[in-house]
């Protein structure tokens, strides 16, 4: 869990993370997130701030109208009112959204897609989720939309999470270049350290990343036949790759790609903090609306 | 080239075909309007109506916010400003937009997706576009969204007229479905003939056909991992193949999909007018914003 105390121009004053027991259940993360909401709201009185409102973002389908987390694939909750619930004890207005979406959103407003309405914000980790940004707005789909982690790009490919056959978070998250690269050569390292070795010239690394780069083509192809993005903000661990993953991407989608524009390709810029910009975003949106 | 004359409860009073020659450029193609136009308008004031504005869409990639028809695969134009030419020459305010937008407005409007804010209107004829629909408004992508014919659901089918392979179009279009029929058992039928033989039993019939369904259930979960829509109407010739259509079709999309929702389908009701009903849509807009 990572929490941050925000002033009114987004600048991040006061960070700190806090471990979530994947298994508490919702209960014990709500306390954990009041606990750690009391400790930052504590710190920012004693340095003279007046804490506003909340904004509190969760992985999973979020439903944003109704303020309830639905369900989230590697967390024990299901249909927890998580807005409803944290205004009750916070005292302030609360905002509560989906993490990706947020993300999403901040480098929008005060990131890598400032000023362009229609884009796509590709998260790649241990999963690959999206937001899908329509004239500015991260598009929810009632909590179900931006899972391009799910777009099939091989029938024939890796079994996924989700028990579908060659989902695009089989053969590109952080995770599953991982476990492609250990299953290729017995050794067992992340991702971050395939890449290193495709610089390094290992032709195992090479054949696992260019089996991912050729995956994200596939889903972003699509993606942009559907929604001609004019960019691609490409996210998450995966995005310190920079150029080792954004120009043979760029290139390979250039390769798929005919009558449609490709739509430019950059590595996000607020890195592990765009999720917690993107909730103090959605904060000051209740402020105003308070 | 289909024109109507319609009251302003879109109630069609007159409407009639023209063929459009599709190698006689934009300037032909702006006479047979205006002519059309013209005759449909001598026809509505004889019986004591008043023409309030124009409403023109047309194939292709449309950039509606400047008024211009950008490119058409089958028609010999490039960057022709129809909503300009026609404004100056027909005294009315004139409304332009894309046939497949027009068209997948007019069935949330006034056919099956009344009262559904979020739903894709799937085309499907001679080639395949569709109406990408996002609380109420047809999301148009400067023009270039909605081309889900060419997310490619095969990359070892068959060649596409872009250029690709396995192209959604190229499978399930009802010029592929005719293609295939005829490449199977060299005799050239349309493709309501091969739904015929589909219904009568016929095996190489069933497998064009079902080849067709898997392509579209592929294209559509792509579609649903995105953007979660609540309809799918299945517009466009293929879309009067009914229950043969759309039976095998939801159970495709069913075995696909694992934790996303489903969306229901269902056949188009405007058939070859959604395209005219859409026009007058957007001619009654123009009318309410003039």
């Amino acid at each position: 869990m990572k929490a941050a105390t925000v002033d009114r121009r987004c600048t991040i004053l006061a960070s700190h993370n806090v471990p979530t027991g994947r298994r508490d259940g919702a209960d014990a993360v709500v306390e954990r997130i009041l606990a750690t909401a009391a400790e930052q709201r504590a710190d920012a009185e004693q340095h003279g701030h007046t804490v506003r409102a909340a904004g509190l973002v969760v992985p999973g389908t979020v439903d944003e109208a109704r303020g309830v987390a639905v369900s989230a694939a590697n967390l024990d909750w299901r249909d927890v009112p998580f807005r409803a619930l944290l205004a009750e004890r916070l005292g302030v207005p609360v905002a509560f959204g989906h993490d990706v979406r947020a993300g999403g959103l901040a480098e929008g407003i005060l990131g890598a897609a400032r000023g362009v309405p229609d884009y796509l914000f590709l998260a790649v980790g241990t999963g690959i989720a999206a937001a899908v940004v329509l004239d500015g707005r991260p598009y929810s789909g009632r909590g179900y939309a931006g899972e391009i982690g799910h777009i099939v790009v091989d029938p024939d490919g890796p079994l996924c999470g989700c028990g579908a056959r060659g989902c695009l978070e089989s053969i590109a998250s952080a995770a599953a270049i991982a476990e492609h690269y250990a299953t290729r050569t017995g050794e067992r390292v992340d991702a971050a350290t395939v890449r290193e070795r495709v610089v390094a010239g290992d032709p195992d690394a090479r054949a696992v990343w260019d089996r991912a780069i050729g995956a994200l083509a596939g889903a972003l192809a699509a993606y942009t036949s559907l929604l001609a993005p004019e960019l691609v903000v490409l996210g998450g661990g995966l995005a310190s790759a920079g150029d080792t993953l954004l120009v043979p991407l760029a290139a390979e989608l250039d390769r798929r790609l005919r009558f449609q524009q490709r739509p430019q390709l950059v590595a996000a810029v607020l890195g592990d903090q765009a999720g917690a910009l993107g909730a103090a975003l959605l904060a000051w949106r209740a402020v105003e609306e308070s």
